[in-house]
């Protein structure tokens, strides 16, 4: 039994400023969702490289005003939020009617249906704190055995080749110690490396990014319509000021309008 | 940017010893993935309906010798084991190279990111205790608002409309007091009507079918090689008497050989 | 034995844009803290009335920006952000080298002293499930026996007055059902009616934005030092675009310079 | 003040395939228990020594098997699984009408009365994961303080006279250190060793084999009633195929029929 | 196979300063251990009947001397404390060398092997707050469905046949509601009803004081040594002013002199 | 905006017999605080310095009566007890109708505003276990990061300043291997050496006796009134024999009267 395939509007937006990875994102997403027709989208104004709380912050601001712009012509299927700290993400969910994906929670959800336990390695020590907060309210503090940061683990590893050896040699202690069976990877910096990382360590190696794209696509086969009402649905209108043009008409009409 | 789609080979397992049951559970899968080439099973023995701890442990051995018997010859991209009780998954990733997934598992994993705190419906009260066990595995004690058997809430309701209706009039006030802002439902008798929910209360409706079909995929996307240590690895030979040829060699020689 | 006693220098950042309603929390405030030289900032962009999180996201922006821009010429011994929804808060304490507070918390912390478990009470149902997260992270899962909305219990209550008279009608019920033995009472439309619901009802209520003030004396008191590592250290230079100048400074320059 | 004592019917099953392991270890369980009335029962199919999910699972069928053919003609006072992993320990309270006993809840709720926190030690490292789970659905979760496998700690162990001079040995700073100030001991190879590792460390030492007759006891003291409703009691008449006879039947009779 | 029985020498102590309470309460737990030989001791000062932290931090030091008078010439094979709040119960397993049992944790303990979920009932509803706090330090926050006070369930019930009757006429319908499939029935008022109860509700319920001296009865058989280190260890000796001699003599040399 | 400030009646309660100590507290306390008008009270019986749950025991009771005979002629605004092991502080809630503090309690509502997580800090290894239960608790079992003993990392430091050096050599990898950004001092030994340990590990370090100072402030601010209603009211009148006259007339009239 087979049957035709449909083909997926996704939107990619990049908390970072710098949108020359917001190519290098999409080239890597497409590799990952081969069935989806990619528009792409960078944060218009904050920090080049976001790994603090406030870097998000700004960021989760930035994200809202590119996916309203990006969403005024075209209505996608989901949007992708490629960022570890899931910059805007509850808010993007209450202002637009499609599907939003958080790279993390993409990660996790899938990573805790491959292993008892999972842990999580990003580049920077700074996204650990972070993180521990997500665990905490998505519900895996008894999932996730451990966050690590590359940049204490190997502060020497620089490209990705090195990123990748380094990797290599100290996780499978740090997993087994900590009772990790999965490993998420995270951050720009470790994205595209998982299938090597995999085939090095003998356990299964999520790519933050690849999780994001296909959980996208779980949320646009669900088809699920807009919350009309609960802590998802459209706030209702709202005097905004000081706002870019297309952001503040999301906080002026409800979506699909 | 667009790029050409892959054909999934998916193996479709039901826990009930009802044949009939498996073509309709196919059928509706079909409709869930249009992508999947689809290949069905039915338990060999147990219960022609499973709803109870004793059904699942019979349940779970069953199964475990259905996909056994099915990956013979065919080597599956994911195999989706059809019930809520998740009978056998975890031995099953233990024992097989491919993904497992369950739809308990999958449905609660795709809530979690429509809404901050989702509710679960099945027919059967003998669920609600089974799955208060799940969400607590699964992590979902905060995420997860409430557990309810239409049996209990509307026991004149017999067909799939008499249950669409009864739960378009029960679950809104359900679901308002107890905080969830997304509804997932399972058990044969619930499949295939979420359309219809949802367009009567208003808040995204979860097919736990529809949900295992699209998590089956995120795990084929993912790609995650076969753990070879740590919990879900393969256990190693063992001497095992009285079982099913296909099953017990499963236990004397890895996946894959 | 008695001792002198110092002033503390404050700054009351509110989130929404409505200078006036600045104006009478600062009233309040200085009801709640006689000891306190008192400096105030309105959000400069964003919801006139800030309960959805997409308008929590645009006030966390404003208020780095407020709180840069108010901190840029003198240096405080606290900051009061005056929202529930505790927008900016983490952000705040990284880019600042002054203890930060945040309403719900302080609030919660202070009522986890006065009861063993306690209730949340704010005008908007848009807060509940907001709450609900803040209640996770802030470790009071087990502690706060309910979130409620006084537009739901009581949609006719407008003025203050009509608050009060609502609450002290509902809440006795509803605090010897769920167990709570302390009320919060949050949100500009609840502030400063606390006395009077307390006398009503027979239980400790606490007014968030005293609650607030009290713990920034707390936090003054301690007198700790800007963390100079982990969390919630500054997050070092980094290339920002399109961000207030005074913002702009302190992602370019460690706070104290 | 004194009062006779009177004798239990018990029935122990072995979840492992070896019926010389049935006799041995109901040689340790009458010094455990010696008010006691024994039968014993081995896994009629399945592994002959159970250390994995996909073990389980089939031992879980196995003993159901195994307690419906001992069960047919003898009532007893209470049955004791005598497996660390608790196969089919939920779906025996369902089906039979005599209380049942898992090891290794039995040891967990016997050391949570003698330490605020303790340790678990068996023999083989897949026991750990699986601990874990059945540790997080009992509640033990903050209780229990660490999981051990000797095959880690001390690999060249193999007698029981090295498995209890290995304990001896690496115990005592793991304890210290995870803050545990009891252990378990639990699968066949570390039963009967408890009192003398006792004597070498200076903690309380629980075999799961006398915790789990002892707790026994309690159930058997207690003398509840079979559930009539709720998730233990009798699931009702359903249609089963391909199963034991014996089993068969406690799926069509309610159980004392 | 049978073996001959062992008669064990149990203490009781009453923590009200009711000397005739403590007698009715012996001859309730002659009932619940008939192979037992029975030492009982009353609070020597104190509220005559303990329902609040008030009364419960007197009696933990009218315990502590209780304990310490009646082990002066006697070694018991353990303790049982008759009290719901379990006053002394840390403090006492630190200085004596026999295992002490607390009513609450021995009931929640036997119920947990007896139903996914179980409720409490004692009389006060003091105590319902106080047994929150001891359901979350004993680990039964997810397996704790309702705790409940019979004072405000049937206010009107005075004697053991109207208290009877008052929890078969209202508790299924609670059970029911909270998932609860067994019932745990504390305090004096509700001691020695459980088996009326039982027949009226068909559900296992647990008398409190059958299962403290049913665990007591766990505790004597796995004859755990004294801890030598660890938080139960003896405290070592210290200077105390003020105290009865045979307590005063607990501080200064360790149990066993 | 300035406003004069009042001055508030502490009551400084010491847990431990020796009233020299109680004098040394109350000069620590007065720097913490300068604006109180401070009274100190004596534990009249138990250890001259507590540190295991029996010294807790004893001393809570001792605390009631302290409190009790100090507040016979003078009201308070709040009351600190002097311990880590919060003696008696839910019943002198009960009993009394001012705001009652502990300090563990007090430092971990204040290190939770400081940083995502803290670690705690005491001299004996005893106070570990009993803190364990506090932090479970109190909601802080995901914000404490750990928990430890200067004995045990330092057993050589016996001065303030050698435990200082200890301290600010040993701290910075625990905290940052752990994840703390804040750090609780508590316990006498360790008071008053907070903002030396502080400049020497650029973290946040609380002192919990100043932290209980200025919470207190907080509950004073907040000005609840007694509870009349729930745990924390008045027990009401009860039979009491054996106890200090001032504390048996807490039992039998109302706080106020």
């Amino acid at each position: 039994m087979t049957a035709p395939t449909s083909r997926r509007r996704l939107l990619l937006v990049n908390s970072n400023t710098d949108a020359a990875m917001t190519e290098w994102l999409a080239g890597k997403a497409m590799v990952a969702d081969q069935g989806a027709e990619l528009t792409i989208a960078t944060a218009p104004f904050g920090a080049s490289y976001v790994d603090s709380r406030a870097d998000v912050v700004v960021a989760a601001h930035a994200i809202l005003v590119a996916i309203a712009q990006a969403s005024t012509e075209t209505r996608f299927d989901a949007c992708v939020i490629a960022c570890f700290g899931e910059p805007g993400l509850g808010a993007a969910r209450e202002l637009f009617d499609f599907p939003v994906v958080g790279l993390a929670e993409a990660a996790m959800h899938s990573a805790a249906q491959l292993a008892p336990r999972f842990a999580i390695c990003s580049r920077s020590t700074r996204w650990i704190s972070m993180l521990e907060e997500l665990v905490t309210l998505y519900g895996f503090r008894d999932r996730c055995a451990g966050i690590y940061a590359l940049s204490a683990l190997a502060p020497e590893a620089q490209t990705q080749a090195e990123s990748t050896a380094a990797l290599v040699r100290v996780m499978p202690d740090l997993l087994r110690e900590s009772g990790a069976a999965a490993l998420i990877l995270g951050g720009a910096a470790l994205t595209g490396i998982a299938a090597e990382v995999e085939a090095g360590i003998g356990l299964p190696v999520i790519d933050a990014l690849t999780a994001g794209f296909a959980q996208a696509g779980v949320l646009a086969a669900l088809r699920p319509g807009k919350a009309w009402s609960g802590p998802y649905s459209w706030p209702g209108h709202r005097d905004v000021t000081g706002l870019d043009a297309a952001l503040a008409k999301r906080f002026q009409v409800p979506p699909g309008s």
